[in-house]
């Protein structure tokens, strides 16, 4: 097992310049505080060791990041059922997204727009008495600690929820929601408002690095079957409309969140997360692509 | 370096009932003449190997896998310069080409809907006087025999072209094409109607599995970083509408044909073609994709 | 002034059998009981008298027609600056209605699409403390008697208000909606659920066919211009995806809803209403089409 | 009979400066160059006089007001199994376009749509051996003097003709068109090229104010139905995306072209052209929107 400490640091040196040519998220207040030099790297290897650079411990907003967790613990319970709900495949861009779902009769294309994240919310709740506790569990389980939700962020999302809520009555408007509108509503935004560290994210992406069995929580999640198609989904829908970019620079299943943070796995091999806040024009943060970008290119650990 | 004459042998037993599904593409009356119960499966080794089950030898027409050359082909004289002139972002649904295409002012999203294809062959016109002859150059080069234009099938999709004419039309009034629309049309339908076996693609496939160099050709075609480009589009946007089905279920980097057939690249192993006529309601080869299904879940060789 | 009263009879007989070509609408159930046969058919000629044929004096619900009724009491309190927040241009066909909303920042095209009667609400919600009760005063003095709202009904339609839910949040996410999304529905579904009869929308129709000042009502309510405005809208967007066709059939301003019930107006003479719940495939009076086709095309009494 | 001369002269003073407001097209460089102070007013009254101020003998490019002749003739030809063809309602917005024509099978939505029009003069094309003379006499006829392509004009359509040529390929490739697409082309560009003066268009629109028999030819063209109908058609589609705007301000059928030129028709009373080529951003002369508005603000001959 190689230590990869020093090629971390030479990463921070050369790509933290790169935060300052994007722009942090201030569609809801809490994310626009965040100082936008804030930066952490970690990786954590299935043979053992977690290791970073910078702010490893600071928890920071996963916000759009839940959405593969959501649909890990979804896939947990129904298996191949859930597909049934929703595509996975990816979407065209996001002009496209309320065409696609009035075409294709209220069914998402995939878990990764806001629409399918919905639908998987919805399923959740028919899942659980309280997803929202069951989806902490999860995570502290994978992570190795507990992840919170803050609580701010959750009522700064529900009160800019207008675009959300548009979706979901949408959806229902076709008879693909089972559950309260304010309800699904309320478990996506809390969901989005859970701050974890990148050292947490990193464990947690061992899940699917490992087809299934975390090392960390000793629990066998899903099948291999079923972590190949997360990671499947995470690299052709993962980061917005910049998923062929991201095939192609970073070479990696990611999934990336406004509030600045990116998760990667290398199957077999670890989990990634980076975060720097500021956003590039995709809305996926700027220096954390390029530090993921640096980390394959070095190590040659693309998957292609 | 293993031998998988037995696994392959297996998969055609297995899969060759799936074909009864599908439907052969009739859009040409050429490729509907084409036996339905065709079938060939080869793989190339980068370690030296090449070995198949079925028709290994028959030509069949390649159809759109011809983008993955034509996009090689431009990438090794252009490099990166190329991606003035298109994107390389999955589009979506076939339902949205022309409303990306008004929306974004002319610019394909990725070389492999037509639109792209189409733009990439009026970039090939610039650089060669005679792009065909090039193209079936490189191909020979590479696959280690010669690469025929079937002109029957030429003509037939000439006389058929009236969608990817009004594709050329529509470009190049927002000034993005610089060819004569006839010129761009004829060497497009050309390229689709190139034959060549599943042995010749297989090997072929090798300048991607090995990082742009073919031990074949023994020519270096492209930078390393090309050949990961080429990789991640074909994973994203190789398969028309199934790109995630396809990440998930092979998990390889492929392209697909209307004529039956699909490449995949095993980065660092090896280079794969199947054909089987009959196609799936994403119009790919219903046969061909099971094939490589079943081909990686065997083996374990996916890149998830 | 001339009696109808024999043309009506006549066109009675004609159309009745046409009814049994459509289909009553049914998204609400309390639509749905109403009987298939039911006819009225009211002309109130700016002379003075009042004729009809049929059940003149049934309430029905009036559905859309309130679209109508919603743009001429917020034109009568703000003139043309209603025009700064909704369109009145032809909006295409259904389809398109999200994606011109999306496309044009959450500004609808004109006041007689959904998404634009929503702003129309949310406009008169801001200039009544009652406009529900306003509304309802106004059709009173310009029908003559008192105008109704169906309580079963309304209740219905707040039931079934999910794609009328999901238009009001997506405007209000552009910032679009000043009210709270509730009471824009509430307002909006009790406003449709109206009841009046033939008799009553004839008479209303003319303070539209009089510039501005119904005789019944003895008052003046907005302009020639605005009358004009209102006529001009009806022409262009008020029969669905049928505009074409009414103008061409009929020829007058007509506007219509799914409860069968047509209004229609001819400048300088008189209102027109014809109901019979069956409705054709564009969603209009199926026998209420004929009816009013038939009446111009006997008297000439078109506009064209 | 009255005369209008005066107001026409009050109508010129008032509406020039507006031209200032407007900008030349300039897509093709023949339009360019027309002088930008040019205008012509003229009326052709039933009654028999015609009368105008300004260059009201001076011939300029049609352009799109040809589409109504194109239709006038085609109807007068095939009656209503033309629209088997074509439909008749508006299409929304120029955005949509190809969007409709996919998604309704490359049946174009009206014929003032571009797509339309190509399909009118497909249609042509199997109706006369040289429809482009046909029109000529037909116009010659109509307006009692001869009515002439610029060739210097038809040409430089012809070399802009990509857009025009995408959807007739389109179109085309659902089987929708039955003739060479160069020849649809050829023909529908020297019938916009055809140039005449605002006297000779208002006498042209005598046919339709008059329901199909102008005194001016002394021929019938066509039945009162079908007038009607290509009135409505007019009003509802036959000023781009600014039907709505034009129904409310001039409340005529109007149709207008891209040289300036807009023609309309007070049913049984008159015919109207007003030529100033300044475009506003809808593509409709500014000038000659604001001296019909000012007409029939000033005459109340509005049809509303």
């Amino acid at each position: 097992m190689s230590s990869f400490t020093t090629l971390l640091h030479e990463i921070e040196q050369a790509v933290k310049p790169i935060a300052a040519t994007g722009k942090v998220a201030n569609y809801i207040p809490e994310l626009a505080k965040v100082p936008s030099d804030s930066f952490a790297f970690s990786i954590s290897q299935l043979a053992g060791a977690s290791e970073g650079v910078g702010q490893v411990d600071t928890a920071f907003s996963i916000q759009s990041i839940s959405k593969t967790f959501l649909l890990a613990l979804a896939l947990q319970e129904m298996g191949e059922a859930l597909w049934h709900r929703l595509g996975r495949e990816p979407s065209g861009n996001p002009f496209n997204s309320l065409v696609q779902l009035e075409k294709e009769h209220g069914v998402p294309r995939n878990p990764f727009i806001n629409a399918g994240a919905l639908v998987v919310c919805d399923v959740l709740l028919g899942l659980y008495d309280d997803p929202l506790l069951a989806l902490q569990q999860w995570l502290s389980e994978e992570s190795g600690s507990m992840a919170l939700v803050d609580p701010v962020v959750a009522q700064s999302e529900i009160d800019h929820s207008d675009r959300n809520a548009s979706l979901v009555h949408f959806m229902r408007s076709y008879g693909r929601i089972n559950h309260r509108v304010d309800r699904v509503l309320e478990f996506y935004c809390r969901a989005c408002a859970i701050s974890m560290s990148t050292t947490q994210l990193a464990n947690t992406m061992l899940v699917l690095a490992n087809h299934g069995s975390n090392p960390i929580s000793g629990k066998t999640r899903f099948s291999r079957s079923e972590a190949k198609r997360i990671n499947a989904v995470m690299l052709t829908c993962g980061t917005y409309d910049a998923a062929g970019e991201f095939a192609y620079r970073v070479g990696l299943p990611c999934k990336s969140g406004v509030g600045g943070g990116i998760v990667a796995v290398i199957p077999n091999k670890m989990g990634l997360c980076v975060w720097s806040p500021p956003l590039d024009v995709t809305g996926n943060s700027a220096a954390g692509l390029a530090a993921l970008d640096m980390f394959t290119t070095k190590t040659g650990l693309s998957i292609f």
